[in-house]
């Protein structure tokens, strides 16, 4: 009988979001009359930008002709939107990568989840705890974690790096070699953030090791402090190390729309078994021409006009609405005595559960006693354990009220 | 050092429409005045269907609006597509598909490609030769093919199926044992078929050997003759050993869209270590969610409009014009004295080579004497050698004009 990857069989539970909304239906069928507010899941809810409507329209009736009508693009995206790339989102801030060391996809979590494949079984991966389950579970379906021990919650050949309250959230360079390390700033799920020096330690750490920093910045453009990086290569010698992932997602609305970018410097290689070197921006671009077939056009002139000027201005509006409601969030906790982390460069709010209430204990109370629904700590990793996020994205009205809810309704 | 998969060490030189892309910007640079034409990459150039557009510029303005917006959507695709897939694809071939066994995607190409990761690197696959370049270097890419044997152009775990003229094109049922069969029919590239009969003998195969056929059936639109089966849910049993691969792009003009959906039945199972049975629908449906965050919401919408009784109905007038142009191609090979197969129930022409000249000599002859670019068959495999692949995707007046070159410039 055809047999099955039987890393799969290591996989922990249900996906994180799977199983937040599976509680938040049960708790809909019990209670059809009640108003629930979702903080969780980080999805956007504001419109598109008008640039990016006026875009899309414009592409559509491109397709209506067959003098402009466009089949297959390339693989890797087109020649315009990856110059828009390199134009709006790393020349200004000096840092050096080239149009075809960009790779446009239909999203980041694809990227993020189908890299690790270019990579031997046989490397260690570090990751934050808490940490995106998506760098985990994509590695232990790839057979690179070992075994998982119901003791610590932890995988037997994974190196975690835990990030809790005590050490500032900040991940402590490991006393072993590693191989892969995974980096997402501003952090997803406890919105904090490196500053350029300790990102400079770790891109150090890497080139000594002879590693490579997998760095995701989808939540790039919610920085507003001065001395955190928005992209991994404004520090130096980060080329010749690191891999970044970029969204489109949070930056311009584009949950519903499907485009994000990985970029590969044609500087950054790996290792063949006989010791040769080997550029990992033709593996990436090997797997992206073979597996993936391009993203679509009309979703890539949005994206582009989300990079012109009036894009730009645009999406910086909607990323003002939602850390007003970060604001909103964060005067509420404090009002309430709780403590809190994030929000300030991130869309996300990472909460301390009260009264040494679990992850999930918090999860239950609030969708119950307030008709809220945030997502566990737990879900990202042992140490988000006791740990709690809230996003910024809701609607501003609608996140008032939640904060409104948790002030007079939770039971504390 | 960070290590590399070393699997991809074994892909054999560029992918196929690279390397053809190559030579025609090559030749372009030399000769800037060539009118070339393509009859090579199976790709469309008609516009999208009125219906369709209608949907996406209805799709567009809804994502303008906040109480119309969509973010996320469920990774598998929404329930109206799902459900328009059942209804316009399946139920009028008594074929019993249900919507949760209805995987939407970015596209055929990224499911053929990921779809093997859900079973073990221990499998034997099993593919026809010629066949489309994506089934085998992916495997490949996992470890699953051996190595590569010069000699032959072959891998030495894979098990070949040679098509060609001597057996009319219809693969062998292989005498031993194989765990995995890639099945493409209508074929890419001979433009051939299997009639239900000879199906059905690949369904009782895989049932007495416990296989899994992976059933691409990309260009069922295409069919014309009454005996030839839309899909392998038409044929009693399948449900228990076939997943099958669907594509608007040949469908409706969306190569350059991105839409396409996998088909996973949940009775039919792959093998733990253990022994005991795992649903193959539960295992896409994690690597789905973990590695995918779905198709855009405007996407699914213009598919959605293309399964409508106005969108099947203008779609069918343009996969009847390329129909044509298949007819026009076949006469002109006919007038030539050319031996050809397909272009009945396939947008694809496979013709013999003439004189014995190899598919790259026929390939540069037909570029520099017609300036027509056509796909070399051995780039589909060894037993490819000889033949080449017209496509009927062109544009009606270049296609006649394309045949009138052939007939008056081709030095024979």
């Amino acid at each position: 009988m055809t047999t099955i990857n039987k890393n799969y069989l290591k996989l922990q539970g249900n996906y994180l979001f799977a199983e937040v909304a599976r509680r938040v239906r049960a708790y809909k069928e019990e209670n059809p009359k009640a108003n629930v507010i979702s903080l969780g899941i980080g999805d956007v809810t504001r419109p598109l930008a008008p640039a990016v409507i006026e875009a899309l329209h414009k592409a559509v009736d491109e397709m209506a002709d067959a003098a402009t009508f466009r089949g297959y693009g390339p693989e890797q995206g087109y020649a315009f939107l990856r110059e828009a790339i390199v134009n709006t989102i790393y020349k200004p801030r000096k840092a050096e990568v080239a149009a075809d060391e960009i790779f446009v996809s239909d999203g980041a979590k694809s990227d993020c989840g189908n890299l690790q494949e270019i990579f031997g079984t046989d490397n260690t991966i570090a990751i934050t705890d808490p940490v995106y389950p998506v760098y985990l579970d994509t590695n232990v379906m790839a057979g690179r974690t070992g075994f998982f021990d119901e003791a610590t919650g932890m995988f037997d050949k994974v190196v975690y790096m835990p990030c809790t309250a005590e050490n500032d959230f900040l991940p402590q360079i490991p006393q072993k070699h590693v191989d892969i390390i995974y980096l997402c700033c501003p952090n997803n799920p406890t919105g904090t953030t490196l500053s350029r020096v300790q990102l400079k330690a770790w891109v150090d750490y890497a080139k000594k090791e002879k590693a490579i920093i997998l760095y995701d910045a989808a939540y790039a453009y919610y920085i507003t402090e001065e001395d955190v990086p928005h992209t991994i290569f404004e520090i130096e010698g980060a080329r010749d190390v690191a891999i970044e992932f970029r969204s489109f997602s949070k930056t311009a609305g584009f949950t519903g729309m499907r485009c994000g970018y990985t970029v590969v410097p044609k500087t950054v290689f790996g290792m063949t078994p006989d010791g040769t070197k080997k550029s990992l921006n033709e593996m990436w671009n090997r797997r992206h021409t073979t597996k993936f077939n391009g993203t679509a056009y009309i979703i890539q002139r949005a994206a582009e006009a989300v990079l012109t000027e009036k894009g730009q201005q645009q999406i910086k509006e909607t990323i003002a609405y939602y850390m007003n409601n970060a604001k909103v969030i964060r005067q509420g906790l404090s009002d309430m005595g709780m403590k809190y982390y994030g929000g300030v460069n991130a869309p996300y709010i990472w909460l301390r559960t009260p009264e040494g209430m679990s992850s999930w204990e918090f999860f239950d109370k609030l969708l119950h006693e307030a008709d809220i629904v945030g997502t566990p700590g737990s879900g990202f990793g042992p140490s988000g354990e006791g740990y709690f996020r809230l996003t910024a994205f809701g609607d501003a009205k609608a996140t008032v009220e939640a904060v409104e809810r948790m002030k007079t309704r939770l039971k504390l």
